[in-house]
């Protein structure tokens, strides 16, 4: 008999397994449960379809649910929800079409991804309030963007400070949060002409990264007429039957429309009901194959959690690279043979207007003495390109390496947008991943050509910095 | 009494050394023998100062002679040719001013840098025909770019087939050798409205990369009007008081200018009569710290060897972050404490008119089976953003490695100038050097966001399908 692997959630986790699986073992039964419409979709790309550089939903989808059934022989079922787990009988539930049916399976992978986390205060559910963690999010914001700019443009004594010198004004509004989504939500509703207030509750903008990246970060939205409101903690959102203002600690702020980019959390409640452990991050906890506390039943993608490569611990990352290389490992592993899917660095990256940052590894000095280590951070601003050469900025480069043994740790870096501080990223990912020292890294003898860097990259100029402070 | 650390030859490798030795130890006396005017200076920048995106040879100087003589206390003597070194005595003998003089030291580093080859052809010594190895080069081909530019235009009868339907055609030029300097120099004479015709000896451009690389900048040189002859072996250049024509053993190409672009050979001489060891490169033998075989006497940049990191064994490759990371090395050994420069992976980077391209390891089959290895190669070609992202091209990745162990042996990058390709080899530098397999690099968790990759990056894609095909 044919085994059968089902998948509860359709997107990056979930139809990477998919594919490989069938790719892998073509005999295999392989069934889908998605609950929504979209599957297979890069959420990465929403706040640029808000923008309006994506025209339309479907340029975000990599492959259509028309393409996984008839060109990859996947059985697809959307609108179709998981709502329970029977690990003993090996089946789940389904609730679809107004019944419920029940399936059952010989591997099972949990792919049920994240929720957008809403702040608990009053007023979250007024007219106007969005986030963007879904691709239906994705559409109402565009809507809202468009109804926004057909609107009436506001008059010169009606508009605050930040949009009072621009030509076009489509209205102040704000986003609560000033991490990746806010940030580039930013750039996407100024792009639209609003007049963009963004709240911070701690003292600064992306605080995964470094000091010197947040820094340059809230400067450059600034610059463009983005206010960044820090120390900015939300007590309330307030409105009659829309949405009018932001309420903090110390101001009120109008607004027309807020956004929530208050961060996600794992969507773990299928596999607590079904007795799944999850592990210290509040994610769903697996061993380095995603095999959950159960057995045949894996959990992959932003539902689950990953182990850090510096520290060895678990960590609670969820992002799509992740998604996809760990559902691709489940879908080898439940086919060929057990394949790890590998260890993750924390790295992200992010464009904020003509700015460009990335960072990677363990930054944090708290979080790195709790892992043992006893961290040196060092940064540098350096040219991007030789000094000579007609183009060119300059990157900014905070790394940490542990003072005992010179382990690199981690980076954080930030330039123009163009000028590589994301691309620069990679050297340092491959340094940590194979738990190199600044003393390798500082000999790491990269590609050197007078338009694309220094005959020092900046990395190098980096780790000779702190190299020297760490002899 | 204080020790003297004497340099012979004022470029990359010896003004580092210098610079770092007198802060290490600002007691040291540390004299720098130049024969030239020129110390400190970018060569790599020479072809954009051709081209005109540099104003002034002044700006390739990194440091003046001024400034290394008044701020950082280094006896730098330009003009001034070290003809004899007396390992015995512990001298040097210095011709200058029309005079000789003997210094003696404690250290002394050879930093006489490589020279121009110049192919043992009739023609060679014809009026317009030049290299690019020095300042003063640059300055000739400057004056000769000026001089043809201001001369009259080509009557549209004259003009050859890459010119002719240019605008402005200021004359047909051969470049002989399809390296990065023959591949930079016809951006930069296209650049001036020259007919650019290129010969190669082999069958394809920048021999030391790729196929898929060779072949995508051969063919964007040809889009660029540069007319490629390869399989071009050139037997004589032609003409009467100066260049006339270039012939090859199939044809007779028309030419105003030729510039000789076929590579460098170290300057050993000096070493040589020394008595100091040269290694199987032809180039000056040294071990980990750059001390040659005589005691005391240190050999670094483009007149030395280095060891490969991946072969193990001496390799003679002349660029400018090995002359500097070495002379620094050095540096620090004549005062600190013994430090080891590291070891080269024979990286390497070149921009050509819209492409640029890096290459890293190794990547010829034979060099791969000489030093041991099992070589398989894959080439792939994927989108370097985010498909959806309104930007963006592709970058095209050969990545060989061991198909034993799987580690990486070297990759070769290129893709639209801007889109990654060289900054991307970075991350394929650190796998090389920490002995990566291609199993640990599909595993690195690379930083992803639409606007710089998609979400395997094309190296991560790369070391998939090679992978994919060793297990």
């Amino acid at each position: 008999m044919t085994d059968t692997f089902v998948i509860v959630g359709g997107d990056a986790a979930g139809m990477s397994a998919a594919s490989k699986a069938k790719r892998d073992d073509p005999d295999l039964e392989v069934v889908v449960f998605e609950k929504g419409q979209w599957v297979s979709y890069g959420a990465c790309g929403l706040p640029y379809y808000v923008k309006g550089e994506i025209q339309s939903l479907e340029h975000l989808v990599s492959v259509t649910p028309e393409e996984f059934r008839e060109e990859r022989d996947i059985d697809l079922r959307t609108g179709h929800e998981v709502v329970a787990i029977d690990p003993d009988d090996r089946t789940v539930t389904v609730d679809h079409d107004g019944g419920e049916t029940v399936q059952s399976y010989d591997h099972l992978l949990i792919a049920t991804g994240a929720e957008s986390v809403v702040p608990p205060i009053a007023g979250t559910d007024l007219e106007g309030v969005y986030t963007l963690g879904s691709m239906s999010d994705g559409k109402e914001l565009r809507e809202y963007v468009a109804r926004a700019r057909d609107g009436e443009t506001l008059q010169q004594s009606d508009r605050g400070p930040a949009c009072r010198y621009l030509e076009e004004c489509t209205g102040p509004v704000g986003i609560v949060g000033g991490g990746y989504i806010g940030v580039e939500m930013a750039e996407a509703l100024a792009a639209n002409g609003f007049e963009v207030n963004l709240f911070q509750r701690g003292d600064r903008v992306l605080k995964g990264f470094s000091d010197a990246t947040s820094d340059a970060v809230a400067d450059h939205l600034r610059e463009q007429d983005v206010a960044v409101h820090l120390g900015a903690d939300v007590q309330e959102l307030s409105g009659g039957d829309g949405i009018e203002g932001v309420v903090t600690d110390d101001e009120r702020i109008d607004v027309k429309m807020v956004l929530l980019g208050t961060g996600v959390r794992p969507r773990t409640a299928l596999a607590e009901d079904a007795g799944i452990e999850l592990g210290a991050t509040g994610a769903i906890e697996t061993d380095a194959y995603r095999e959950t506390s159960i057995p045949n039943v894996y959990a992959a993608g932003d539902c689950a959690e990953s182990t850090h490569v510096v520290t060895g611990e678990p960590a609670y990352v969820p992002l799509a690279l992740t998604a996809n290389r760990h559902g691709r490992a489940v879908g080898q592993t439940v086919t060929v043979r057990p394949t790890e899917g590998g260890e993750i660095a924390g790295t992200a990256a992010v464009k904020a207007f003509d700015l460009e940052a990335a960072r990677t590894g363990i930054l944090d000095h708290g979080e790195a003495q709790a892992a043992g280590f006893d961290p040196v951070s060092e940064t540098i601003t350096a040219k991007s390109r030789a000094g000579y050469y007609p183009d060119g900025g300059t990157v900014t480069i905070t790394l940490t390496a542990d003072r005992e043994t010179g382990r690199v740790l981690g980076v954080s870096l930030v330039s123009e947008f163009g000028e590589g501080a994301v691309h620069r990223s990679h050297a340092i990912v491959g340094a940590l991943t194979e738990a190199a020292t600044v003393f390798d890294l500082e000999n790491y003898d990269l590609a050197y050509a007078p338009p694309f860097n220094t005959t020092w990259d900046p990395v190098l100029v980096a780790a000779k910095v702190l190299s020297g402070k760490l002899r």
